[in-house]
């Protein structure tokens, strides 16, 4: 039994997603498919990144991740393949599935060119069902990545802030706020000294936000808290309730990490 | 391996759907159940009927499409099992599964009665769950279809518009707008000669909307265009942007084809 | 072929979700899983746990219901794991399972503790990833409950409101108020006498709401009614619109069933 992962902005009112695991299972009828979210924002590729880099590596190995987050579709846009040491990505080459991958170890770039391989006749509009649906079913039964198309240098890389650490700081951004509220920067927490016991605050348009605790109990109930996230990276939360709507916070705000004086 | 899909107006925020298929997989655990969509606004047959319309025909064969947007759940209305060549359909007879239906070879049309397939007590406001689910689940297990319940002559018809062509013309009208905000009509491309290719534009309100192109990458971005949309209709778009609010479209909206004169 | 059923306030947007797919796969490649509805408001331990209660009990014998509504992760609450005569139940000890519960026969409670089977590091924001998708996984792939931790004597019960009998009547309250806006009380209609054909009205706010009926079918379009609901309460609706919208109902309206004299 293998996993096809599946990131879109398709959204839950249409049938397009239903329409892509149909081409699947119509290949590969005892896949797995799992939803990571059809919910990103439409045409929003630092989003669909974003999800897909902080759910990618709790898969099974050899899970299919397919991203289609596609406004060039239909256009000069080329299409991926890339097989890592534990997985499989496939989407549309215009950055989506590069903040994932910067953290994999890559084995091999194919664009995908088989056409022996998509739906007839593709569509201009809807490579997800067309071309990506087919291409993560026949890669999950054991298709080799070499038989989808030639091989390739190089994929787009998505422009993704990088975090400027200094003696006593670390400055970084918001890049998702996610459906509870909770605003999650670029600074990842691995990094820090044992950050859940680290002391030290974030700071925010020139004001001290919060303090970094490890979990949102560690402060009274509406007070804001900064804690190492699950996806990996800091993350300003506020206990029992939204962090951006009651800071005000909103992605691209820059955001200091000072930790405290030992 | 089956397939079992289901298109609802059930929604994601309680258990309707949960419940359907907690009944189906009671009764056969091997399915793969798969959401065409639950979005379908409460009671909206058109939008169910072409969420079904523009994907089963994606799904493998034998599969069982289970529609269920059942306004009149617990009247008179008949509930309905259909084989066709290649699929099974079922849900209420109210015409939410007769525009699929309109593009199948008919083997036999069955009236659900046969009470033993169903969940004791049959409530009266949701036969989703108590009858259509394990009806569904018997279908995909191989129990005959003529152990439903009667054969029965005819079924519900939905009022679906259709479009009038003339001499140098077609109009047809805006059937569907979906999360993108495209603006779907009833004009199906495939007669029209090479229609990727074709030129031509789309005239609505008395003035001339967008040419025809084969994508939305043919145009500017924040441009309108026509292309020949993936569910096998004429759709109205803007390249990176919604149809519908940048042009004020929506459902019922007269539009009208013109391919340029050779 | 196992079932696992998961219930949270993860919503649809973000990677949550799957990132618990993910890791229940990674231990049973094999098992189904069921979301009964990530919809719930976040924060909301009485909407998730009235969804559970409606629908646990149409899944197959020994599925596994995970419900993760936890606004105190990482705090002090302890995880619980219940074996019940037909289900296992997994989730916080912050009363999310109770109401469900209730209704089952409770053969073991016990504690999660049981570190080996937890994701490393362990978050102290998301336990639905790292603790209870992994012990639900291994749970349905039959590990005995005894080896998630220690018998535990009771767990926290949510506050629900009971309805009051008297003579003549029945007083209680809206619970929960569904996507269609149907208005579903506390009121179970299995004690009432043949309650489908029972006449009574049910009054709000001092006055005269409605009366009883079997089905939306049996009042006119746009007209109220109360039926005998399919999660087993009495439910306001208005046939063809929202009750909740049209009748100004909402969570925590005391209504009052009387049965007609007769």
């Amino acid at each position: 039994v293998r996993v096809i992962t599946l990131t879109t902005d398709f959204g839950a009112a249409d049938w397009f997603v239903g329409s892509m695991k149909g081409v699947i299972l119509a290949l590969n009828p005892r896949v797995q498919i799992v939803d990571i979210t059809h919910g990103v924002p439409a045409g929003n590729l630092r989003a669909a990144a974003f999800a897909l880099t902080a759910s990618c590596r709790f898969f099974p190995k050899h899970s299919v991740h397919v991203a289609v987050v596609d406004p060039g579709v239909g256009g000069h846009r080329a299409a991926l393949a890339i097989q890592t040491e534990d997985y499989f990505f496939v989407g549309p080459d215009n950055g989506v599935l590069s903040v994932a991958l910067a953290r994999e170890k890559i084995r091999a770039v194919f664009q995908i060119t088989n056409e022996q391989l998509f739906l007839k006749p593709l569509s201009h509009t809807f490579h997800g069902r067309d071309m990506f649906a087919p291409v993560a079913a026949h890669l999950s039964k054991g298709l080799p990545i070499q038989n989808l198309g030639p091989s390739k240098k190089d994929f787009v890389k998505l422009d993704w802030p990088q975090p400027h650490r200094s003696a006593n700081s670390v400055t970084g951004e918001i890049v998702y706020i996610d459906g509870f509220g909770n605003a999650i920067t670029n600074i990842s927490h691995e990094p820090l000294a044992r950050p859940a016991e680290s002391s030290g605050a974030l700071f925010a348009k020139r004001r001290r936000l919060c303090s970094i605790k490890p979990s949102y109990q560690a402060v009274p109930r509406q007070k804001a808290v900064a804690v190492p996230g699950s996806s990996g990276f800091l993350e300003i939360a506020v206990n029992g309730g939204s962090a951006a709507a009651k800071l005000g916070l909103k992605i691209g705000d820059a955001v200091t990490f000072r930790p405290k004086a030992p």
